[in-house]
């Protein structure tokens, strides 16, 4: 039978700021990806989030970013492999604590926005959060984009790693993403979005913008839950998948450890 | 036997900026009070003073502050004692991270600055300390005032609670410290220091500045390592304890659990 | 003729997080107190709020804060005045530079949350503030509550003082707010809110939360933009004054200066 | 008669953490680069340094730095030029207000660390903090590299624009830095340091590390105070300078404007 996550961005809301349907998109997703402090979130919406997610059923992940709350970690720094070293660690911690509270262990780590595009392609700051993820916790996941430093510096660190792929974002035909600003990159309807993620899980394809299909079989899909829109989106996806008779299960699950 | 614990409050630095000679005061105490990143250390810092704290076999203690890097958390702020748990449950998880790659336990917690002076006498956040060392991890030991808010809260949370006293300063005959701007609230002599520190220890009491005895029997003596000052203070008591047959010992030594 | 300003407390939104409806409550304001950056603003919100007051023709005014991103400077803190000084100086000088940018001077400073409250009630730091609005700017006038610290620094300084009035709060007998947590604090009621506006305006009264009639005579009345609802009760006061017969200015209009 | 300014960056402590030997450098230089508060410098620290420059003498500049206080500015970070125009004029703001409380203009401009080197090679940046200057006050100065997007952007934004050079560092054939990373980097004799600095005054050339003669004919040199050793070499130059007949001047002198 076919399996797959579905993962969300969420805990982004600080101080008296909110943002993120987290409530909603919480009710269609098997996976939480929550800030940890540096990019967005703050200890109080960690801990909250963290409740959510456990009174939902959803697993609980770490989204470490990096110190750029006016920039919501957005942007590339030039830190070195020592700093997101710390950095990733230091989150992971935080958000174990936040866990311990509600009686869950952390399921896996994926790092948010600048740190997750930089990973992709920089061998040693990929190597670096593996590590951090190895030390941070017997059994956490690595969640990120296959094909990239991150598969190859999870498997050297030798801890388990989720592909992750995304529903509503084309793909070039080297299995990248089309950059936001070229026309087609975000795939606005849902029908189309939710039969690309159907084949993806169970044919192991994707068809890119020039036609050709590319090779991505995802552990988790990653949805989003910022607008209305959005959240829309992520109920119909699982209904899709559930009509499909593809099972949604978590990260955990879905890799069978 | 007696024995005592030697504190000290380390891993203070931010960034590119240096406070205190952390690794001369190592050699001088038990137990290490580390900055956890709010009032001030940073994730490097603090990973590197926990990694000097194992080499050197000082038992390693968070030191969790207000968000107030600006006043190095010595001011004190109306936070709700929700936020004070979340601040501390936040801070105890990102330092147990560092402690996991270096294969040791967190000892215990000691507030920092103006939320360990609030502590002493609100219950309302006193409690919300206690509840987060209780939540934070198993057996985690809060250290802070004898007779005041902290030990009455550690009490009702049913979690470990070490008693501090201060090597350095005047006491008055309610127990509590002459505050600093009044005269001979510190003590410069490291004899006398020392001496009053062996009588703790062995009778139990101190004398207050108006010549009174007061009761006081510390688990840890908080010793500085701001100056080099300080530090040779460290060291001259750490002997003297010895010449006066004084086990040193960490705190979970101390209190025997 | 009577004469009033109406102001607001707007760019408040900080990086990705949008907070309130700036563009919206602009219109039926004459004075805007604009974040600077330490409670909530940043550099680029600040900018870009001062170029809509501009091309709504709304005067502008600084808004400074304590440095409590988390807390939204609503957290009392231990300031000193020299600290509280140097912030509100720092503050000012940084919303004038986005005022140079657009050819208009800085009205008015009227400071924000725990920092207002505080100086309301701490002569020390009302002394400060006053002395920063007088070092910052030939001219500033300092905006607050009548018949505090606020206006016997402001007349120490010799600064020019407006005094603020509430649309929608309740006042106590001695002229001071209800507390929010007390029943009847906020008025939701739009007429009675705009009538009370009316009165203070044209007869310098307020009617208590008791009954008794308190003396107020506001040069300024503080409206809100956070919701929708806090929009619309701007425009109705707006509308109410006018049919009235009172003119709304900005504070330099109203005060004559 | 051939003349140059000292300059130096000076203001970078934070809260209680003290970095460099301001007071002793200002003795050597006529103009300080002064941090205003996002990768170092707090309110207060900005406003005593810029009165102890007042009392010395010494010519203030604005060093504004990028959002990173715990990576002290020096990471790159990707930042729009619209994000990086609002940093600059918001830093330049907040130090002009320092500047007014003593009476005294702001002479110049001199981006920090990482910024300062991405301007140097990108033309949008440059652009945008050329801009900043020109808007955020009548006859501001930009300081910095000769020959780079610095001085096409400033030339742009018909800005005067001031050349520095560094009498510590080795050049390379192109006129650009010898990275630190590489030997003979840094120059730490003084007497060559001084003679490097005499010939660049006089003769506009300096010595590359290859023996190649490059054509530097500078306004101002950097110096440093951030050890004994940096606070000695800025008076040795500063002698040595005055005995080879040169005026050490401010760079506004410098200029003669």
């Amino acid at each position: 039978m076919f399996s797959v996550d579905l993962n969300s961005d969420l805990g982004e809301s600080f101080g008296v700021y909110v943002l993120g349907h987290d409530e909603d998109v919480m009710k269609s997703i098997t996976s939480a990806n929550i800030a940890c402090g540096f990019h967005a979130g703050d200890p109080q919406v960690m801990l909250k989030t963290v409740q959510e997610a456990v009174v939902k059923g959803v697993a609980v992940g770490a989204h470490p970013g990096y110190p750029d709350l006016m920039g919501f970690g957005r942007r590339e720094m030039a830190c070195s492999p020592d700093e997101v070293y710390a950095y990733c660690l230091y989150q992971i911690g935080a958000i174990q604590a936040a866990c311990k509270v509600y009686g869950i262990p952390l399921q896996h780590v994926k790092p948010h926005g600048a740190m997750y595009n930089q990973l992709a392609k920089n061998p040693a700051l990929a190597e670096a959060v593996a590590r951090a993820v190895r030390d941070g916790g017997e059994g956490l996941i690595l969640l990120g984009l296959a094909g990239t430093c991150f598969e190859k510096a999870a498997s050297e660190a030798e801890i388990p790693f989720a592909v992750e792929a995304f529903a509503d974002r084309a793909y070039q035909s080297d299995g990248t993403l089309v950059p936001r600003k070229q026309p087609g990159a975000v795939i606005h309807d849902i029908e189309l979005a939710a039969s690309r993620v159907v084949r993806m899980v169970k044919e192991g394809v994707v068809e890119a913008i020039d036609g050709t299909l590319v090779p991505l079989r995802p552990h988790s899909i990653c949805l989003h839950g910022d607008t209305q829109g959005a959240v829309a989106m992520a109920a119909a996806i699982w209904e899709i998948l559930v009509q499909e008779g593809i099972s949604i299960q978590n990260i955990k699950e879905v890799l069978g450890i």
